[in-house]
């Protein structure tokens, strides 16, 4: 039994007060783990760009204050009653995406969206609908059901699975999200050995569903950024062909694609959130058979259009959430196959950050530079 | 040999010469078959939605003066050099959705969209490049590679298939679109047996998916439509309910069937054509694992669009051209299974026309009461 259990946590987190501000540095009082929930501590975390959306005040469901983060690293510090999936001192990596193994979702054998905690995450609260944070005598928010920007965070215990103690916590946290959901969306998609793929945006995801696409054996990787400098990043991950649609002209991208490949592509991904992006994506796919899958989360309010002409000609449009991936039941492979070497991850970390220059984290993803910034948490 | 053999012949058609005008019936010279090329005798044609949808001026794409017609059966009555899959006394269906064997698209086995007479049908033209109609002097040109309103026809060797001389030409023309087109939609959509299905418009096509779902075993088949008297067709071809859109009041439909079915639908098709209930088709299905199924033609410059967060939870957005069949190989089969009562035919046809009354069958089609006009050629 640690010294802390049961009692509340007096940490630092970044916390956001309100839509479009920076994070700010804060004392924040981590209540203990109430029954199915179970405090961490976290070392490591990512900063990706669904923080940044929530932070910018564009995620119309956004709820403040709140303590962001959704791709952490830690260990757990205590677990509240009934809970039997993780116990003290397990390294594991905070979901976003539940497993409860028991709902309709999660039985239908068809999706990874849990809905066991889906509402009450939703709104930035555990599923008792209370916060177990507070700060300057407030509540503050959770989000997305992890809230890893904080030195302790209390999540649902179908919301954290344990991994093996030999992975780097500081390395293995970007696996709770940007390159889990890329390797989910390839590899659940069928059909992609010997087949060409398009990828559009070369962030972490665009390089993860590069380099998964080369793993399952496509035939042909091209990869579609207008950053000149993330040519030499997307082949390194595999690409076969770098295109720059700014180097096109008048000419649309989907059109070039078109031409190039004899008809489109058999698979395309969005990896942009960008909805003029999606359309492309999808109409660069070939008639008869192509895929395009999102994968990027857009601004609200914006929306994805294109002549229903092509999907009667027979491309399919989906998406994915955290790549399809059921974060229990397949994190911990995943984790094998990094530390087996199968799959990159040390690789996307191109900025590293102490937790007072988080903001500055913010300001590094917005370069052209950076794949992932990763946070210490613990300094 | 027939004594009409490598002559033209010289009969009725009814000629559309400018987008939004009525036909006229014109005596019109049918220049014999070229090589890979059949002349069909057209018993009988429907009249279905796409017929209008050119005729009125809406297909962006339409060439005038033109036949058109695609929903049709009929008789060879020759046959250019080289072909090999029917012959003269064969009776036939033309397809408007060819089936070379040997292209691209034909050899994939994912689509049925085969690519070998694409080009030249979409300009109203043979694959040579010219036309086989004369009237007044001047050259009119093909519709969909068929043009079943003429008393003969000049389709190419893929574009034609020989059915059964027992099946009734007057109800089997109408495998050449709508009931096949709604049959394959469904049959080739894996899934469906003891799955909930929704079904918006039910005309022609509708009825053919309630009925062909219910054949699968759909476990409930709610039919949409905004017309009240649609309910008895849509009950006696297998809907288990049946919603008026109409009667919801500021209600949305997805929403309500979102509501009705805990969730959503695991299928929903659209067979109305038009893009706001394309929207609505999707959006009401099941979050994680829902398909919708675009059959129907939307109007051209018509964009179809959602919130991208519609596919990324894990919907999918498709269409099918004539129901995903392969005309040559599966035409056939389907006329067996009329003939052996496992499917229904008869059913659909509520108004039957003589030739010289066809612009009257047009203004059926557009009444609520009608389900297929069927039109006798040979007046």
């Amino acid at each position: 039994m640690s010294s802390t259990e049961g009692k509340s946590i007096t940490c630092k987190a970044a916390i956001c007060w309100g839509a479009g501000e920076d994070l700010k540095i804060e004392e924040v009082e981590v209540a203990p783990p109430r029954a199915h929930e179970v405090r961490i501590k976290i070392l490591y975390t990512g900063i990706c760009h669904t923080d940044e959306y929530t932070r910018s005040g564009k995620d119309a469901e956004g709820v403040f204050p709140v303590i962001l983060g959704h791709e952490g690293g830690g260990i757990v510090e205590s677990v509240g009653e009934g809970v039997t999936n993780v116990k003290p001192g397990d390294h594991v990596i905070p979901l976003y995406t539940a497993e409860c193994k028991e709902c309709k979702f999660c039985k239908s054998g068809k999706t990874n969206l849990c809905g066991k905690v889906r509402a009450t995450q939703g709104k930035g609260v555990m599923p008792d609908g209370t916060t177990r944070f507070k700060a300057k005598g407030q509540d503050i928010f959770h989000f997305m059901g992890t809230s890893t920007f904080s030195q302790y965070t209390v999540v649902a215990d179908v919301s954290v699975v344990a991994i093996q103690d030999k992975a780097p916590l500081d390395r293995a946290c970007l696996l709770g999200c940007g390159i889990t959901t890329a390797w989910g969306a390839v590899v659940k998609t069928p059909g992609i050995k010997d087949s060409t793929v398009a990828v559009f945006g070369v962030g972490a995801i665009g390089l993860g569903v590069i380099e998964t696409s080369r793993l399952v054996g496509a035939s042909r990787i091209i990869a579609v950024d207008t950053n000149p400098g993330k040519e030499s990043w997307a082949k390194k991950f595999g690409a076969t062909e770098f295109i720059n649609p700014k180097d096109l002209g008048d000419k649309r991208i989907q059109d070039h694609l078109v031409e190039i490949t004899d008809g489109g592509l058999d698979f395309t991904f969005d990896c942009t959130g960008n909805v003029q992006v999606m359309r492309a994506a999808l109409e660069a796919c070939h008639k008869g058979w192509g895929v395009s899958t999102i994968i990027g989360v857009a601004p609200a309010g914006h929306e994805i259009a294109t002549r229903p002409f092509q999907l009667v000609t027979g491309r399919v449009w989906r998406g994915v959430a955290f790549g399809g991936v059921k974060g229990r039941s397949e994190l911990p492979t995943l984790v094998d196959d990094y530390l087996q070497g199968k799959i990159k991850v040390d690789e996307y970390v191109t900025h590293e950050r102490k937790l007072n220059e988080i903001n500055a984290g913010f300001h590094d993803m917005h370069g052209g530079n950076c794949i992932r910034c990763v946070v210490d948490m613990q300094d």
